[in-house]
């Protein structure tokens, strides 16, 4: 195999301080495609069962596809593959920005990280040249403190860095990429932090190999010539991600108040016009991408007048505006900062915030757990003081919100884990399933736990004709479709907003790496990748039953807008969740069965 | 110049049965493009002020544009131009099919009609041969039967023809092309009728003349694979129009039972999917379009089983399945068949029976009036023998209805008006304005009376942040701007459907004639045209307090569903409408001002 892969991982073991260069796995390629679906072959293959997530033993990855680093729009995006300390499952947790370009400028593939340090380090990486420096110096420096630090000591490196919240060990924290993008979900800053591992700092020169460079060029030549002329892209640059607020508020499933309801009355002045009228400077875009969906925002008055940041992203406006009661777009992008800068996943920090709110609310938490803060709906002050303590695990209740939504409810008892909105340890994102019921099996079958990236049926469920969204039925099917088809494509990687086909996915493939692949094996592949990952969750202890939803998600009723009165039928759910195992060749427990696992290559890991 | 157009008109005197060929003319398609808006030209300068649409003296003009019948996809279209005697106003309305395209292999850019043959006749024109042919055998025949005729009788010719609505000058009857297309709105088939003309069957053999053929061919190709790779366009194919069923009621504004209501509780059994579950046998498509949007439908049970028709399309699932009850495919498909063989408009009968209904459960017409037939929302058979009867106007009531509801509301008083929905006569489409207050403005400014695709904003308004549906804030400017782009767009003339850029429609009209054109002055030819068509309908009476919406809209508000509650105001409205005149450079009043008529180089006009 020539191409998009040469095969090289840089292996780098803190415990020892040394590095490897390993070209083993490569020929897996054809099989898991990269990015997450190699990462999966690899953590599966290397990581011994049972391994704490926050132990030296862990491995924390730092994967690419065949095509990142190419002239394939998108193409900047990689992914951190590790074991979860949220979920203690599988986590693929993928990033924007240049750094995952850098890697395969510099050579890399993959770099893998193991051991730990003895004390807090850094590693600057320059092409095959690779330092171990210490990084006293920032341990406890906020994220983009730290990257500036990087860029001014390091010259223009690209950047992964952890914040306060993951050298605190925070459950939800992110590494975040280049200043402003984000490894978010599951708490892989967690990981990289039980390292002593506060950055990596990296720069490559060389040049990304590819097995047809000519005809590969064309190819993404037309690729990109189609993204420009598709419809939805003049929308999607213009608001980015925040464009979704108006219609998903307008079709009453945003979160609203820890998901109590699903309209929010204030929706008009978080959405993206008002961004846009009120914070909004500039756009900007990742490594190679024509879309440039990013806002680069500032507050422009009050008293965070001067807060700059690139967001807030539509998750942000719903976990961190509707469902926290607040109705500012200053104020959302004022906890998004310090949410970014303390390095933590604005998803599952707005599910805490809303879950400690409420908790707060019923007496579960009380003012002296939380060092006196008089926290409630709209309170942007007392939130951000919550947050900090969050993030330093400062009060008792700062500390027991930093586990998630999950433990923290264990801990808390009195019935909280019936406000506790999560499946499998992670928060669930904007579009609470009561709206649109394809997603609450989306979310209950998530490789990760509560992800809208694994099957986002939203539009398809609002729109299309074939589809009720407040029906189970033909739900299953679409979820795993989706669900395969997304995983071959955040195995290549490439950008969840890019609309590219299907074909040109695999033209592009076969033209980077030589392969011979059809959009038929190339969807198997998907398949494979999503049934490895369920055979590394079951190895680690994952018990199916935890295909499941919260609680309310069953039991409570929103009290206004077009989804008022809806609850999801339990009955209804584990019929489509039966539906959805036997379409996916797995037992009615839910544990893929031999039969599939021969058919797609995999039976030595049953 | 050279191209796209040759110049060549047919003008047809059927009170002298002779013919004769111009090109005048031809020099203003430069700046009038095609179409709509060259035929706008025509009609201004050759039909006298004041002329009765059902005399003689009308002009009955079927127009092509540069790009009917090249390779241009969607360009099998053309328009028939004329003054409406429904409206007393300007009116295009646009077909498919392939008639259109066939004209231009025959040589024929525009075939004009004038005066009136003293009895039943057809005409067979066969390239530059001309043939007038006795229709007695054919009169009150049904379209499909009549268009079936001609096949046997004149070989595989194109056809327009009238039905007995036509016949008997129903205000809203229709031309059917080819059996299956038709030219709806306005009454275009009463003027055909009223000039005794039941058909003209058409067949050409030459080519259609193209100014740099090689250079169009390859930039036809480029917008062909463009729209194969939009995203939207597989549902299209898909669903077709039918699509649209489910957001719109969703989203609570499909008109229901005469817009007493706009969500439909039984939206699920007319819509698209329950269509193709139970009715449609397959796709079809106009002359060159890829998209192929129809649903070719039968009735599989029931009593009428084996009924078979090209439909229904949004709008007759809209008006003749919600705003009148009517829960169930098959009867929309019936009533829907009955009125493509009658020859009417199904959004106008569609508000016509609501009003209907509504007059007969409020006491306005009797049973007696009706003939004994006892109408009521759902009751299909009902409505059919009121169609028949309105076709033929044979009851008191089936005269009366035949007029619309504008005049039947004058006939028969009582308030009636209150719920005879229209605007300049012309009954609104399925797009309740409550539920997207910018259609309100397009209803009302819309050059030819209530019409949804001058400037369909629907999809904006529900989706775009920068927009509130509920208000009428920036509606003005979208209205306007849509309204421009579109006028330029119908006059090339291309499918409302087809996502082709204005670069790309400029491009086009540039090579298929030789001219420089720019996007700015192609949209400034959409100005010109609406423009000119203002200063037609204010010669021919329009009195521009016109510019209004029903009652209904501002006084009766929903009981259910999303928009519940919601009624337009009155002073939102005035106000909207008054920004549109200043936008639009007109006075206060809703006249050009002599500065704007300038600068579209239409000052002799004033």
């Amino acid at each position: 195999m020539s191409g998009g892969y040469t095969g090289k991982i840089l292996v780098i073991d803190l415990n020892t301080r040394s590095t490897a260069v390993e070209d083993t796995y490569i020929d897996a390629a054809k099989n898991f495609i990269g990015a997450k679906g190699l990462g999966a072959k690899l953590l599966f293959d290397r990581l011994p069962k049972g391994t704490d997530p926050l132990s030296p033993e862990n491995i924390l990855m730092f994967t690419t596809g065949p095509l990142t680093g190419t002239r394939a729009q998108t193409s900047g995006r990689g992914t951190v593959v590790t074991k979860s300390p949220q979920t203690g499952l599988f986590l693929d947790s993928h990033f924007g920005g240049i750094f995952a370009a850098e890697m395969k400028k510099a050579g890399w593939d993959f770099i893998i990280v193991n051991g730990r340090f003895d004390n807090p380090v850094y590693i600057s990486i320059t092409n095959d040249s690779v330092e171990f420096k210490d990084a006293s110096e920032i341990w406890e420096k906020e994220c983009l403190e730290t990257h500036n630090w990087l860029q001014k000591t390091e010259g223009r490196v690209k950047t992964a860095i952890i914040g306060p919240a993951g050298e605190n060990l925070v459950k939800f924290s992110a590494i975040t990429f280049d200043g402003h993008r984000h490894a978010g979900r599951g708490g892989p800053g967690a990981v990289m932090s039980s390292k002593n591992l506060k950055a990596i700092a990296i720069s490559g020169s060389g040049k990304v190999p590819i097995h047809d460079p000519e005809k590969f060029s064309i190819t993404a030549r037309a690729v990109l010539k189609k993204i420009q002329d598709n419809d939805f892209i003049p929308i999607r640059r213009k608001y980015g991600t925040p464009y979704w607020v108006k219609p998903i508020n307008d079709w009453g499933f945003i979160p609203t108040r820890n998901y109590q309801e699903g309209y929010f009355e204030q929706g008009n002045t978080i959405n993206a016009e008002t961004m846009r009228e009120r914070i909004v400077d500039g756009s900007g875009a990742c490594w190679n991408c024509v879309i440039a969906c990013w806002n680069k925002s500032s507050i422009k008055s009050g008293s965070h007048k001067g807060v700059s940041l690139v967001g807030p992203e539509y998750e942000t406006l719903a976990l961190m505006g509707s469902n926290l009661g607040v109705g500012s777009v200053e104020e959302v992008a004022y906890l998004n900062e310090r949410c970014n800068e303390l390095g933590m996943d604005t998803i599952s920090l707005g599910g805490v915030l809303g879950f400690a709110i409420e908790a707060y609310e019923k007496g579960v938490i009380t003012k002296g757990d939380l060092g006196g803060i008089d926290v409630g709906w709209g309170k942007t002050e007392e939130m951000a003081r919550l947050i900090d303590d969050i993030a330093h695990r400062r009060s008792s209740a700062g500390d027991v919100l930093a586990e998630g939504v999950r433990i923290a409810a264990e801990k808390l008892g009195k019935n909280s884990e019936e406000y506790a909105v999560h499946t499998k340890g992670l928060e669930i994102p904007g579009y609470d399933p009561r709206g649109a019921f394809g997603m609450g099996l989306a979310y209950a079958t998530s490789d990760r736990g509560g992800c809208h990236q694994r099957a986002w049926t939203v539009r398809a469920e609002v729109m299309d004709p074939d589809l009720d969204r407040f029906s189970f039925k033909k739900k299953a099917k679409l979820v795993k479709e989706v669900q395969d088809e997304r995983a071959a494509f955040f195995s290549l990687v490439l950008c969840d907003f890019a609309p590219i086909s299907e074909r040109d996915c695999v033209d592009m493939w076969n033209l980077a790496t030589g392969f011979d692949h059809t959009v038929e094996s190339y969807l198997l592949a998907g398949e494979r990748i999503w049934n490895l990952i369920r055979l590394f969750n079951l190895r680690e202890g994952l018990d199916p039953t935890e295909d499941k939803l919260p609680p309310r998600f069953f039991n409570d009723s929103f009290t206004k807008g077009p989804v008022k009165g809806i609850v999801l039928s339990k009955e209804g759910f584990q019929q489509s969740l039966k539906e959805y195992y036997y379409l996916r060749g797995w037992d009615a427990k839910g544990i893929p069965t031999e039969k599939k696992l021969k058919e797609l290559d995999l039976a030595k890991y049953a």
